[in-house]
């Protein structure tokens, strides 16, 4: 892979911007990497690792010349940081950002780009339960979907450029209008992860049950929603409260069916709930097909064996 | 470890009881290992890999002269099995079972076992989304609990060559009571387990995002409800149809808990987001920390890489 950008500037440097860093790194994608986090510890840790080329000590410097700026802060900011940054830009630069809701990102960064400053918002479907600057690494990427929202007045060639990157970066790219992807999301991440959180606030609230019983016992099942119920506590409530509506809309139909299952354990419906069970089996197959997981044997398992 | 049964009886030759078999051999803790399974393609498979010592074309055959018989199969037919072995069990012989509920198949077995022999509820806490005879290994107890339980009627000889059975096997083992273990299970493995498949069947019924995309982009989270929402669906509906009460009780905390988190994004309380998130990420660590997990980045990844 060649170089893509001269300067590439990343604001904020949390796990997504240090993997974006390892990544741009590993395959030579950009001449220079800058970065700016608001925290002084945040960007004393990155000197310290040696996240970025240079790390700066406000977003205006950061992004001075850079030819892609890429906001990776919480999606709740991400308009505060482009009005801060919107001054600063080189004519003709790209902006793009990493946040999970695209809607509410578009409508708070756009007003702030000047004219002949291009702005292709992007969110990889990649993560772990980790934060922080020393989160990162290079192959968080690799196999992994990055989706660009693309509308009829988007540059294409900014959006060609964006996506050499990703796919520089390991991942596979594909485009979808920012209302679809926020409906999608809703359904696949940001939903499950409301549920998971609220499973573990319940284990951790019941009297009945001590802590230490739920966490030597949690390789039952209850281990695999602590591991996305420990994500970042402010990035996942800005996600909740800038997809509002279809996070809310994904809810209803949940509750829905769960109220059904619910129904069918009172009435002892076994028939019901085996039908449902055995439905849901063929998606985890598709799953595993589609590369985006492994057949090992995982559950109740954990990786210490 | 030394031998601690001269010969030991599977009924059922799923996961739980191939894995068994393979843990009893790695230690040599049993003389002979018969097997049975009500399917005699199960019993075929069984045979073709080796699995047991001897595999029998009938239950009573398989328990006959065994000194401990393990009831390896869906917590709704226990009853039925101990119907049928009732009379052929030696005299003093030890009955043990592996079922996810232990009241109504505490319940279902009794009635059946003739004076003389004991019997010993036990529910190893580990498993895998796979199932059948051919997905054991030995390795599946190793680090994992086994719960015994244990009232004041039970043979304490029994309950220490059970328990000296399971750590050779390589579990650590704990005595509990039936409804407490009912009820910790509900919180730790039935609800989880639960909520899962209802949220696999949301995302499979959603009729404005493809299944394509919600296999696509599962690495955001949803893919780790798939992985336990493939568990064996006979399974799974006899455990909620006989751990009903528990079941229901914790679905009514979920639900109360999860309406509280949906009006605070109704109503825009990030404050109240926070708080709950940044409590569950504690329960994480103690996961970690009792070594029931790792901290090993995981989620969005798979193990591919």
């Amino acid at each position: 892979m060649s170089q893509v950008y001269d300067r590439v500037a990343l604001i904020g440097l949390g796990l997504i911007a240090s993997s974006m860093f390892w990544a741009i790194k590993r395959a030579g994608l950009a001449g220079e990497v800058t970065g700016f986090a608001r925290s002084q510890t945040t960007r004393d840790t990155a000197r310290k690792i040696g996240l970025c080329d240079r790390i700066c000590d406000t977003a205006a410097e950061a992004v001075k010349d850079a030819d892609l700026v890429v906001l990776c802060v919480p999606v709740g900011v991400m308009g505060d940081v482009a009005a801060e940054i919107g001054g600063s830009l080189k004519p003709g630069a790209t902006v793009s950002d990493v946040g999970s809701v695209k809607r509410q990102v578009i409508d708070a960064v756009s007003p702030h780009l000047p004219e002949g400053v291009h702005f292709v918002p992007a969110h990889p479907i990649a993560g772990t339960e980790h934060s922080g600057p020393e989160s990162g690494f290079a192959e968080l990427f690799d196999n992994r979907w990055c989706l660009l929202i693309v509308d009829e007045e988007t540059d294409l060639d900014a959006v060609q450029k964006v996506s050499d990157l990703w796919k520089g970066m390991g991942a596979d790219v594909e485009q979808m209008d920012a209302d679809h992807h926020d409906l999608v999301l809703a359904v696949t991440s940001h939903t499950p992860h409301l549920i998971a959180y609220t499973m573990v606030g319940v284990a951790d609230d019941l009297r009945r049950v001590s802590e230490s019983e739920v966490i030597k016992y949690s390789a039952s099942g209850f281990r695999d929603f602590t591991r996305i119920a420990a994500s970042d506590p402010t990035m996942w409530r800005d996600v909740f409260l800038s997809n509002k509506d279809a996070t809310l809309e994904i809810l209803g139909r949940f509750t829905e069916e769960l109220f059904a299952l619910q129904r069918a354990i009172r009435q002892g419906d076994g028939e019901h709930l085996h039908d449902y069970f055995t439905r849901t089996r063929e998606i985890r197959r598709g799953i595993i097909e589609a590369g985006q997981d492994t057949d090992a044997p995982d559950f109740g398992r954990g990786k210490a064996h």
